[in-house]
C-alpha cells in the first residue's frame, strides 16, 4: 500500500468484520463506474485473482462494457502456504501433479459434490480452499475412493498472517483434529505424501508419539 | 535483479543456450558450500519454486546439512499465462478445480504415465507444464477417458516474455495446430473449459471460420 500514489482515491470493498461487505455485483457496478468515468481503476485483491479470486467475473463483466482490462497474477494462497511451511507441493517421485479444489459445494450445502472418485490420487497433491465447512464429507468421500488414510495432511487458519494457526494430522484424524483445535475460515487444507516433507510435520509428529490429547495446534513463527 | 545489493556475488547456474548448465547437483552443492562460508545464498528462480520447480529438493538437501532455509513463494508460469491470457483457471460454474501435471515422463520415455483417466474431468482445468513432447499421446489419452474433443485448449511458448507464441485450438486439433506453428520448449498448455474465456480465444476462431489454412499462432502484445 506504500506504493500508492497520494491522488488516489482508496475504497474498501473487502471482507472483514465490522465492515459492511459488498456483493459481487455491488463491486462490478463500482468498478464501472470509476472506469467510464476515465479513472485508471485498480482492483487490489488478496492472492490470485484467477484462482478462486473471482477475477474471471470482473475481468468478464467490465470486457463487455468496452472496459479494457489488465490482470497482474498474484501468489495464490496454496504457494504462499506452502512456502511458509516448506511443503513442496510436487515434489520429484512424490507428487506428480497439484490440484486445488474449491470446497465450496455446488449448491450451497454439506456435500463436495465436485469431489469426484477422481480426486482420490495418491500422486495428486490436493489443495482445498474454503473447505472447513465440507471437510466432515470430503475426508469420507476421499478415503472411500482409496485414498490411503494415513495420508498426511494439514489445515491452515489465516495462513502466512502472524495469526496462522495449523493444525498436521493423518487424513483419517484431520476432521477430528480440526475440529478440536477450533479451526475458522478462512483455512486452506493440503493432503497429500508431499505434506510429510514439511519440517513442521516432524514436529507434529513427535506430539503423536507423546501422545498428548492436544491437537497440533501450533503458532507460526 | 536492480535490488541486488552492490556486494553480492553473482552466479548463474540456469539453462540458457550457450552457457554450461549445471547439474541438480552442482547446485546443491554450491548452495551448501556458500552457506558454510557464511553466506547469506539467495538461489532465484522463475516461477514458483515449489510448484514443478525442484525447490523442495535444494530445501531438503540444505535442511539435513543443518543450513537453515526459507522460501519466498513466487508466480507459477499457470498464473503468470492465465493473466497474460486472460484465462480464469477457475471460473465460477466452469471449473471446479485446477490441477497443474508435469508432462516429463516418469520414465524419461514419451507416454506421460501419470495421465491416470482421472485427469479427464470436464470440471477440471488441466495445465500442462513441461508437456510437449508428450502432448501426442496426452491428448488422445485424455479424449479416450471421456474429456470431450471439443474442449478449448492453447499451448504457449516462452509464456509472459515478449517471444510468447501462443496457439488456441479445441483439444482434437491441439496436437496438429502446435506442431504446424512449429512450438518448442518451454511451452505451456491449458486445456479446458476456461480457455474460451479469453479474449483471445474468440479471435482465433474468427481466424477458424475463416478457414485459414494456418495454426492460430499470434504474437502475444
Amino acid at each position: 500500500m506504500d506504493l500508492v500514489g497520494e491522488g488516489a482515491r482508496l475504497l474498501y470493498v473487502g471482507k472483514t468484520a465490522g465492515y459492511h461487505s459488498r456483493t459481487q455485483e455491488e463491486i462490478h457496478e463500482l468498478l464501472l463506474s470509476f472506469a467510464e468515468a476515465g479513472a485508471n481503476v485498480v482492483r487490489l485483491k488478496g492472492g490470485d485473482p484467477l484462482v478462486f479470486g473471482r477475477g474471471g467475473e470482473e475481468m468478464d463483466f467490465l470486457q463487455q462494457q468496452g472496459i479494457r482490462v489488465e490482470v497482474i497474477p498474484g501468489i495464490t494462497s496454496a504457494s504462499g502456504i506452502a512456502a511458509e511451511l516448506g511443503i513442496p507441493l510436487t515434489h520429484r517421485s512424490v507428487a506428480t501433479s497439484v490440484r486445488f479444489l474449491t470446497g465450496h459445494s455446488r449448491n450451497g450445502g454439506t456435500d463436495p459434490l465436485y469431489v469426484a472418485g477422481n480426486a482420490a490420487d495418491p500422486d495428486t497433491t490436493l489443495v482445498v480452499y474454503m473447505g472447513l465447512s465440507t471437510l466432515p464429507s470430503l475426508a469420507p468421500k476421499l478415503m472411500n475412493h482409496g485414498l490411503p488414510p494415513d495420508t498426511p495432511a494439514v489445515a491452515v487458519e489465516r495462513g502466512t498472517t502472524p495469526q496462522q494457526r495449523t493444525v498436521f494430522a493423518l487424513l483419517k484424524d484431520l476432521v477430528d483434529e480440526v475440529k478440536s483445535a477450533d479451526l475458522v475460515s478462512p483455512t486452506l487444507i493440503i493432503i497429500g505424501k508431499v505434506v510429510a516433507l514439511s519440517p513442521f510435520w516432524a514436529e507434529s509428529s513427535e506430539h503423536d508419539m507423546l501422545k498428548t490429547e492436544n491437537s497440533y495446534a501450533t503458532e507460526a513463527r
